[in-house]
């Protein structure tokens, strides 16, 4: 059994336009590093070797949070040390929690010859994405847990399935600004229109069948939110332009990542996701705005161990 | 080319617990007989040979409505009779008027060397639901016409979908009373909670998710219905208990067919089916109640021809 691990733990879209907090994917990148080892201390200690001066007390941590629950749930006193290189930016709306909670967890139980199920990481994770946003949601840690397109279908119990699906191209442009996943979630309405959550069943089915037929036009189709994305896209300035546009240069279709401000676009090929990149770029660049830019794909495995050491 | 054919028009299961106005499925049993033949004499001359004393007028006629949409769509003057056995009870909550509205435009267009698409015989036979109910829907009509399970993405544009779905044994019990399907949607809040919407949602991508996998327990987990379920199923004297005890013999899951008062159960086999269906007669006869019980298959041609004459 090796006594330390170093994981790729990889950024996340939850919500997938239509699935609003039951759908999530996986991205190859970016990812956060994270090397979790063995202490001959009991207890936990956490450095962060990034720019982004995340506190680093475990309970404050989200990954510490996380960590901490699944050390109480294991029937012997555990010591560890866990060293963070994050490189997705917090607030980004990539999952940059789900990613520290779900690789902090992933790692210890290979350190523990995988004494808990997905189920168990997923539940310790999710005090981690507590932590973070206020919220037990579990949206970004599961796609991040399992790789690929994955659904909650109900939290409590909880029930998670992964989707088949096929290749995809994502591009990613983050315009440098500021939206809460809290604040995201409070400008929502409590009640919704009957004729318009029909709608968005009927594309929710259409996204699931056509990623598991592979059917890209349907995917297509079916990338349309009539209830989250009319009010959130408020809070994103150039969303529309940004999503015209991109369609026009051949995306399957896309909208916000999580509660924003990221903006991801799926396509078929890398050379529309390239051309895509394109067009966010010229967006951004007249509006004014700092951004970055991804070009990536479906990471179909999640998290993945780059260095053991016995 | 023939000039006159007999066709098998199935009953259909709309909604599927989950998916209000998106879903339904095809059943083998019961079904209605039509009889379509060319006439000399241009126009429709519509007769029934059951005992419901439906109007024989065309334009009165689910069949006839339907019917004369797709003549008049047609590039010539056509003259046809049709001969119909209705043997899906009207009222049933079975897709009795999607069988008649489906059935008379899916033999037409065999005679006419299927000079329309599936796309526009599902909007020639929603003329036919229109005269039935008031309303053009389409998820009973799309089932009758394609068979299997099918998903209404959309009615506007029209986006129909079939779904893969794994062997289902039906077991439905038809409780003699009648709710009015306009009723039944009268009762509904036109406003739902998000949260409730989002767990439909969750259970709808489920559903489809279930069907496609062939994952009976994944099926079985997410025939779940809190928006619509509870609100009409007071329209149904013993509904919950039906459910409940259907449940405990072993069905997957069920509830209201359409808008009821029908109720349907899945079954993994045809054994369960049966002890379901004794389940449902020893309810109906103690509470007093008329009942007519059907144990059946998924039908996954939808209309089959059983007869062609030159």
């Amino acid at each position: 059994m090796p006594r330390k691990i170093t994981i790729k733990s990889p950024a996340t879209i939850a919500n997938l336009v239509c699935g609003f907090d039951i759908l999530g994917l996986a991205l190859e990148e970016p990812y956060d590093l994270m090397t979790l080892e063995f202490s001959d201390d009991y207890g936990l200690k956490i450095k962060h070797i990034d720019e982004y001066h995340l506190p680093e007390k475990p309970e404050d941590n989200v990954a510490g949070a996380a960590l901490l629950s699944l050390m109480e749930a294991y029937n012997k006193p555990l010591g560890f040390t866990l060293t963070i290189d994050k490189i997705i930016k917090p607030g980004s709306g990539l999952g940059s929690s789900a990613a520290s909670a779900a690789g902090g967890v992933f790692a210890a139980n290979k350190l523990l010859n995988n004494a808990f199920t997905n189920d168990e990481l997923i539940k310790f994770a999710m005090n981690g994405e507590k932590v973070a946003s206020g919220v037990k949601h579990a949206d970004n840690i599961t796609p991040c847990l399992l790789g690929g397109v994955t659904l909650i279908r109900s939290i409590h119990p909880l029930d998670v399935i992964k989707l088949n699906s096929p290749e995809l191209f994502i591009t990613v442009v983050h315009p440098q600004i500021e939206v809460k996943t809290s604040d995201a979630r409070q400008i929502l309405k409590e009640e919704v229109q009957l004729k318009k959550a029909i709608k968005q069943w009927g594309n929710i089915a259409g996204l699931v069948a056509g990623l598991m037929q592979g059917d890209y036009d349907l995917i297509g189709r079916s990338l349309e939110d009539v209830i989250i994305e009319p009010i959130r896209s408020i809070l994103i300035p150039g969303f529309d332009e940004v999503k015209l546009q991109c369609m026009q240069a051949g995306a399957l279709g896309g909208g916000i990542s999580g509660s924003g401000p990221s903006i991801f676009m799926l396509n078929k090929n890398q050379e529309t996701a390239l051309q895509v990149e394109a067009v966010m770029t010229n967006i951004y660049t007249r509006i004014g705005i700092d951004f970055k830019t991804y070009v990536t794909k479906l990471n179909s495995k999640g998290i993945s161990i780059i260095n053991e050491e016995a």
